[in-house]
């Protein structure tokens, strides 16, 4: 078949705080084939990331992604892998189109296993999903008691691993910061598996992240997420070899592959966290987990909206029982709720599995998510490049 | 003063063609603070770094640029700096945001050198600008003898210095790809400095590169660029190792500090080619060509666009006397020339000399490009995001 069409479908909370929860907007991505549909999303800027589909080709390598996408023949994985080479050719110069072409390739992936009956993670080459340990994902509390009280609740849901990031950490003295982590270790019990994220606070300062290590290490915290930005290599790996036990983690930046395979060969990490919404969708992503595992690096699914992105994430990694643990938005905002039909909740022994249904395994609830629906239009020169379609 | 106003002009030719060449369209920058006044320009597609500009926040650290921007103080050049470093934190999740920076960026300078009448370099620590040898940047033609005809004429025009790349090159056979470069040597003259720019054609594949390395030193090409993507680190190394004389350049896609410092540490290089429209503006740009020097890499500046865009790109290695050679767009569209009033051409002895005046030392020619503006037109949720201004 071929790609008759792209839809974007901008959906948004009818308030967005200026707070660290990505859950509050969302992408949608819909691909039609024929009578085949696939639906995707893209973290980042929804905006940002329509523009990029459909904005005015500036020259030879800097097309809009609409050009290496509509028309194209869909018949197998193939496909979705020359594609995404394509787009990264063609639109070489548009440092958005990463993240346009990743949910794009979230809804080639779905549409073709809706199409063969299977899941995604078999169109990957595998044979079933081991099940993942979910870790709450969330942001510190403004002080210790209330990350103390957010690190109990965790427990009290079941989850026996809970990461922390954000919010103050990082920014107040070390002193400070020890009591946040100390106070969500004692929260979440002695045998929780405790993470901490610090959101690249320190940019690229070595010092500044390892006046925290004593702390990380007396909470016996399994893995210091971003400490830096994503391309302080240098930095990672020069804390890397003072943290000893607590593991460094990374990767949720990376929009290619080769930045992904830069953060394994230099950083020397103990988890890459991959965001398939973000590094060109789960083809990338699939290349990033093999990569990985050739390393001895575990693999790590990023993700904080829906669940649809959240199957879309675990699918690169589905077989994979080294890669034992995943992320799993805890707190998301009712939009996010609302995407899709189906939830993907933790099992009677916690953990989570994916579905099994064709595809991702979860559908879009369409009738839910009209009220958060967007009106988009750009023009540009007399023409309407965008206007948001029909749900 | 504060930033009172920040706009964008998005230009284009009547038509864009699907050739590799960047001078079609361009986004100019235009910012006020009290009655100071500086112009900047973003590379890379206009209506998508508009969009990063305008768009709606997703979270806090998925802002939209203009955030950080708008109503800062501007007093001197760490305010420029510190912006900056704002517009990182606060777009973190926001792609594009690195190329909408980066006009932002330039218009800062160039706004503090007017206000204080003194060109760009001055303000970054310099005294004075040495003269850079310009090589003609040229695509190669569609045959050999094209490309022997293109380099006499840019030798006929006094250039003893030109790059040819894209087009044919590196989808041939290797033989065809001698062909071409031996044209290229022999249209330039034995004397000339010859470039060769593979424009990423074999990703990360040192193989297919390595076959064309015997043509290349048969030539005494100085430099081979960009045979693979920017983050292929461990191809660029490996090709460095085998290409002896053969010195290789890459740079231009880096959109951040780090990515720069990885293609110096790890990649091999004997030139890192920047562009300041792309890579977060003169600020970041010149952090880049320090990193250089202190390592032995020389710095060359990317460009290919309009003398404002040039001036932009000159100002960060200025002063620097071993990074003696320059690009210099030979053959841009019209609307690349009628971008400014000022021209920067070669002096008697052949040299690009940076100009003298205040900020950039060129000024743009409203009346000129009127004729290229393009109308533009965002609407979210009822509300005009972004409409094109008056010049």
């Amino acid at each position: 078949v071929k790609i008759d069409a792209v839809d974007f479908f901008y959906l948004a909370m009818p308030e967005v705080l200026d707070v660290g929860d990505g859950s509050q907007d969302a992408l949608l991505v819909r691909v039609q084939a024929g009578e085949h549909v696939g639906w995707g999303e893209c973290e980042a800027s929804p905006l940002v990331s329509i523009a990029s589909f459909v904005c005015p080709m500036s020259h030879s390598a800097c097309k809009p992604v609409r050009d290496s996408v509509l028309g194209q023949r869909l018949d197998g994985p193939d496909d979705i892998r020359r594609i995404g080479d394509l787009v990264r050719a063609q639109s070489l110069d548009l440092l958005q189109a990463d993240h346009t072409l990743s949910g794009i390739d979230i809804a080639l992936w779905d549409l073709l296993g809706r199409r063969r009956g299977e899941p995604v993670y078999r169109l990957l080459g595998d044979q079933r999903a081991t099940p993942k340990l979910p870790y709450a994902s969330q942001l510190f509390g403004d002080t210790p008691e209330e990350t103390l009280r957010l690190a109990r609740a965790a427990r009290d849901k079941g989850f026996r691993a809970a990461k922390f990031g954000w919010g103050p950490y990082g920014r107040a003295a070390p002193a400070d910061d020890a009591a946040q982590v100390f106070a969500a270790r004692e929260g979440l019990g002695d045998d929780g598996v405790l993470l901490i994220d610090a959101g690249t606070v320190w940019l690229d300062d070595v010092a500044q992240a390892a006046r925290r290590l004593d702390a990380l290490r007396a909470c016996r915290v399994t893995w210091l997420e971003e400490p830096f930005v994503s391309g302080a290599l240098g930095a990672y790996r020069r804390l890397a070899e003072l943290a000893g036990p607590v593991r460094l983690a990374a990767g949720e930046g990376c929009h290619s592959y080769h930045m992904a395979e830069q953060l394994l060969e230099y950083a020397g990490l103990g988890f890459i966290q991959i965001d398939a919404g973000r590094i060109g969708g789960i083809a990338v992503a699939r290349r990033v987990a093999e990569a990985a595992r050739a390393r001895g690096v575990a693999y790590v699914n990023h993700t904080f909206t829906s669940h649809l992105a959240l199957s879309a994430s675990l699918q690169p990694y589905a077989a994979s029982e080294p890669d034992a643990i995943c992320e799993y938005p805890v707190e998301p905002r009712q939009l996010a709720r609302d995407i899709t039909h189906e939830q993907i909740v933790p099992d009677a022994d916690g953990r989570i599995r994916l579905p099994d249904g064709p595809g991702l395994g979860v559908t879009p609830n369409l009738a839910a998510i009209a009220p958060y629906l967007q009106d988009v239009e750009i023009r540009v020169g007399g023409r309407t490049l965008y206007r948001t379609p029909a749900l």
